[in-house]
């Protein structure tokens, strides 16, 4: 089965010179992908040439004759450039010609565009972005919302909740994925109102086996990999991936100085450079990018914004796989299923301003 | 000028076999200081004696019958337990016998007792906890709040940055230390409505002279050093300052685990072990332990439960700093000096239960 992927080939720090080189990897590494490079029909021609590969079968173009920029307001980006190439890619999923969409472009022009040309599924009142972080099992940790919506009520954690479910199950086969409740403290008294007001929706599903609720959690659970999935509110999310980029950049930066720092240090490296190199793929974010719109009708991911083709075609796959293993059916059904009482209606879903600048 | 502490020899994981190892390190090493050593008197005079300190001129025992345990309800702590050696410690500075207390006890329960031993400070409506983190320029990032308070208002964020001001100033003799207001984004309009506003008083205050406000600062600031201080609601504080240890823990054993998985990388671990040692010497998180709280009649400071006695003599000296160099004055004339116009009450000062189980 051929799956086909969009790809906004002008967004991101690099554009081209990334996400075309990522395509062509991916592509051939992945027979069942076809993907469409959307954005300037030259500039991608000349970048699909340099690296002869203009002539793949399962590589095409689509003219996309804007760019969204990484400045460019919302109301610009949403409202004038309407033929940019992250809205044409996000366009060729709404009209079926793709399976999902890539862009590296601005976060909050991408959920913007996407909430607008999608919309939301029903029962969904609010999409999240959502990510993974690696953890001390070595397996992947799920967290949202990583900065879609910086005040949340109970019902939008609750929502998040089920579609992180659904994403996980269907992406690591994991049929029950346990669902931890960021917090300050594992016990029950512990938190806010919003927090102690998700607590008891996320434990009612847990009793009704709708939902596998493991309980609080704290930041450290995080890396930890307590558990599979880390609901919290965009605010929250996003303070905390960022913190922890920049704790991860201040890590290596040490090592990277340190071990430069004598000759015999050097030495050291030199010999141990099997662990050096170990460590470093242990850490590569490369590896963990590629966030998703949770909650729209259509699969849109987002990659950092200042990925290398290797981090970008780690989008491109989460992507890939997100469609073949069918995500948006799953979140749907989980969502409409589970809340078969919930009347909920997207809010304000045409000009919705997420909130946050976000690298997921 | 003699500068006495009182220290809970009781709180903490280890109790008087680190609480006391540390206080005649620090004692011997600081010749202005004087320890107050609160706890049970046989066990804390074994103690002393196993070190051949049971005679120290500068070190002196308080009886106190009852401890405060990790597990104790808020309840207890405060109303039943009137003799424990981390209330007694408290009462030594309430009394004027003490000028500062370090306790590795039970936040919570330091924090309830505080309050209602002390009571805040004229202006302040609830106390803040307030830690360092390390960050790429080599030097402190102090940050608050870590976990007092889940739910906070713009006037409470205001004056945890005049505290958080006061506090900088007075420890690192820095006279204008920059704030940053921690956020999703640079920009002005991102952010929830209460960050918004408190970015409104803390512009006001800059444009006054009052206070140093850089402005919004994202997670990655923190360790990037950008702003001498980065200030938060307890909420998120608690978490980023939680996922920051629990990334610092995976990191480690990553290191750890390379390191050895070959004789080849070990040999090559053997030979930069300088670097290794100073690596592991810049992220040790014992340099970094010691949280004021902040905000009350009386300077307390708390310790990482877990701390062995190396990180709690950090505890210790943070608290001798902070009376050396007079930092509740500083605090008092800031909030009085610069909230003239705010009839600021303290907030249920009596019951008061901080929500974060914390470890700053």
């Amino acid at each position: 089965m051929t799956i086909k992927i969009s790809i906004d080939c002008m967004g991101g720090d690099h554009g081209p010179s990334v996400t075309i080189p990522a395509a062509i990897s991916f592509v051939e590494s992945e027979p069942d992908a076809e993907l469409i490079l959307v954005g300037l029909e030259e500039t991608l021609l000349a970048e699909l040439k340099k690296h002869k590969a203009s002539e793949h079968p399962r590589l095409s173009i689509v003219n996309a004759t804007e760019v969204v920029t990484m400045d460019d307001p919302l109301e610009i980006a949403l409202r004038r450039k309407k033929d940019s190439s992250m809205r044409v890619a996000i366009n060729l999923v709404k009209q079926g010609n793709a399976d999902a969409c890539v862009s590296a472009g601005n976060t909050g022009a991408l959920m913007a565009i996407s909430r607008y040309v999608l919309k939301t599924l029903p029962g969904v009142n609010r999409p999240a972005i959502c990510s993974i972080l690696p953890n001390q099992k070595d397996g992947p940790t799920y967290m949202l919302d990583l900065g879609a919506n910086v005040d949340c009520e109970p019902q939008h954690l609750h929502q998040f909740a089920l579609m992180g479910s659904a994403l996980v199950s269907a992406m690591e086969g994991n049929p029950r994925p346990t669902v931890g409740l960021l917090n300050v403290g594992e016990e029950d008294i512990k938190g806010n109102e919003v927090v102690k007001q998700t607590a008891v929706l996320l434990r009612a599903d847990h009793e009704l086996g709708r939902l596998n609720f493991y309980g609080n959690v704290e930041g450290n659970d995080i890396f930890k990999g307590t558990t599979d999935i880390v609901v919290c509110d965009g605010f929250v999310g996003n303070v905390t991936l960022k913190a922890s980029e920049g704790l991860g950049r201040f890590v290596k930066s040490v090592l990277t100085t340190e071990f430069k720092s004598s000759p015999l240090n050097m030495l050291g490296a030199l010999i141990a450079r099997g662990a050096l190199k170990a460590i470093s793929q242990r850490m590569n974010p490369s590896r963990y990018n590629g966030g998703s719109l949770l909650g729209l009708r259509g699969l849109v991911f987002k990659s950092h914004g200042g990925a290398d083709a290797y981090g970008y075609q780690w989008a491109i796959k989460r992507a890939f796989d997100a469609a073949k293993y069918d995500v948006l059916t799953r979140i749907s059904t989980k969502i409409a299923d589970l809340m078969p009482q919930s009347a909920a209606t997207p809010e304000d879903s045409a000009g919705a301003i997420p909130n946050a600048t976000i690298e997921p």
